[in-house]
């Protein structure tokens, strides 16, 4: 791509409500912009960072047996009705009549409308494991967003829902789930602690969260120094905990990006969704639910990588892979070099952006340090 | 793909509120299941037509030069306020309060936001032209939503909006998007005519609707038989209008899938987007705006192509290219040789489905031809 054809509007100066560095980043580099508290465009940059994202997301959750549709946004009362939700979930649930005067929300998660799918669609054990994903704007009306993405109300979100016969093939599932976030975050290029969590309102019996790591990060958490080992305990099985967990855990500050719920049957009994054992008696399906904020995600990367004059994107998830800088465009000599060279990258498959802008070296450089490209041909 | 660990939920039947050929056929062939009253859950094979049909889009429209973003579903009320479309867009526009009791609506088309956007970003003739597009989901409150996803509430959509020097440059541009629309159409696999149309709530002074011929479609249409020729009057420059248009027009059965309107100065009037020219001088920028349903356009399809049994996807926008059906999935020799086919057509980079199942040639045979993929190996 041709700096020249690309809306990246960088700003000397970011405006005064953005408190974080990534937010403060994310503006000044052009990557997004507000339009209301808490909701934002992403431009061009942005848009590229969270694709990138998604797609390690859809590669790793793919490979873990997972298959990915896409749910509705808008959800009718009723099925928030037959889980329990709708009337103790807080004012984070956007409500709303349509021109009927029926109640709907908002969706800010999807266990209602995965088990509703689910307990029309799936009748026998021979139809199980199932794991369903989708990659998804949702909103949550928060009472003070801030942060830029870290903590919008509309925001980007992978959500994933499994249904397993029992307990033990539940629990694999959620192991299995858990060591896909570790595989996505490593190849997001981020430093990262998984450590275990509450349910708060989505409920269930065991979670995770996965932090990443960064020094801005909102909160304390203890971990071993290895990624590899989840801060655990005895609901951990055997084969998970190596002889290193006994090592001190240490204090982080972390950024959650990701959790992971075992929900166990507290949705499929509110839904009866059951399917028929191989003795054909009815029995619950047992649930996991697997969340990822995509946008939270890009913020928390610039927590943990940018220096004092921008961002220092991870490879994995930088807009482009490679940033070509000709100094002065408008020498033929330079200018001919320089495309060679974008081309060349171009026809061999690198997601390249050349500065083909007349502008002067000084800022050139600063707009590149500023978006933090990490492979650089000047 | 392995058929056992993908869902398709086949139906023999359609449910009786299925009017339309397409809508029956989505249905049975487990591309979608409906969550409330025009809102459709995306099964994974529905979902992967959708995905290829918005692959050519975004392939066609950055090869027409425009660059894509994303805007938000939740726009503020004020923005509405000033384009003057608040008061006067019907019960279509879904409207809500936040938790603060302000005003917000569910965006139908993005005029606004965009050129909110804009008015912020650009300022100079050296930034021009520019033309940015999101594919995005979208509600509108019809009053009667039907037809599965031809008329649905909760949609997806491209839309593209243009931003220029000056009515000559935005005409280029609108033709520009006519033709990268033509692409499209072609690549999809589809018989369509673009013709002439009125601008309604969106506004401006020239437009085309793309219609997708089928015998089922809901407008009589006035074309030519060749469908590079647009059915046209003296609006059209002279470079588009050729001998053979003079050949008499006739009349097709279409199905609305896209349009384009070249809006003029509408949008940066009202809310004062304005750029420098080279002079200094402040002008308004010059609008167009150019939208594709892209659940639209896999639904009209189906219309147009169908048979007794089932869907006949063309290949463009088939979820799977190659269907592998081994008839005795149990005999070990059949299994190996399927397998392997299989195996060496993913290795080529071929996307192919294997029925792996237990189940009769009869089974197999059904649902292959309702889910119409369109190579098969038997």
């Amino acid at each position: 791509m041709k700096y020249s054809n690309l809306l990246v509007p960088t700003l000397r100066d970011a405006p005064s409500d953005a408190e974080v560095i990534s937010h403060k980043l994310m503006l000044r580099a052009g990557m997004i912009r507000k339009l209301a508290a808490g909701i934002y465009t992403y431009l061009p940059l942005g848009l590229l960072t969270i694709r990138k994202v998604e797609t390690i997301i859809r590669e790793e959750m793919n490979a873990a047996g997972a298959q990915e549709l896409l749910l509705p946004i808008v959800m009718p009362r009723e099925l928030w009705e037959e889980s329990g939700r709708w009337p103790v979930y807080g004012k984070e649930l956007l409500r709303f009549k349509d021109r009927h005067e029926r109640d709907f929300c908002f969706g800010p998660t999807h266990e209602e409308a995965v088990t509703d799918l689910v307990r029309n669609e799936i009748h026998s054990y021979r139809q199980l494991p199932l794991a369903l994903y989708q990659i998804q704007t949702k909103f949550r009306d928060e009472v003070r967003p801030r942060f830029g993405l870290m903590r919008g109300r509309e925001f980007i979100m992978k959500d994933c829902y499994s249904f397993d016969r029992d307990e033990k093939a539940a629990t694999e599932t959620y192991w299995r789930m858990f060591e896909a976030y570790k595989k996505i975050f490593k190849r997001c290029g981020l430093e990262f602690r998984p450590v275990e969590a509450g349910t708060g309102e989505i409920g269930g019996t065991l979670s995770h969260e996965f932090h990443v790591l960064a020094g801005s990060g909102e909160s304390e958490i203890f971990a071993s120094d290895d990624p590899d080992i989840a801060y655990t305990d005895e609901k951990v099985p055997a084969d998970k905990i190596c002889p290193k967990t006994k090592q001190p855990l240490k204090s982080f500050r972390g950024i959650e990006v990701g959790q992971v719920f075992y929900l166990g049957t507290k949705y499929s009994e509110a839904f009866k969704a059951t399917y028929s054992d191989a003795e054909g008696k009815p029995q619950h399906l047992v649930m996991g639910c697997y969340g990822i904020g995509v946008g939270r995600t890009a913020a928390a990367a610039i927590e943990q990588n940018h220096d004092a004059n921008g961002i220092v994107w991870p490879l994995g998830i930088s807009p482009y892979s490679v940033q070509v800088i000709p100094i002065a465009v408008d020498d033929e000599n330079v200018r001919n070099i320089s495309f060679d060279i974008y081309e060349k990258l171009q026809k061999q498959g690198v997601d390249v952006l050349i500065d083909d802008r007349s502008e002067s070296p000084g800022v050139k450089f600063k707009d590149a340090d500023l978006i933090g490209i990490p492979l650089r041909v000047k």
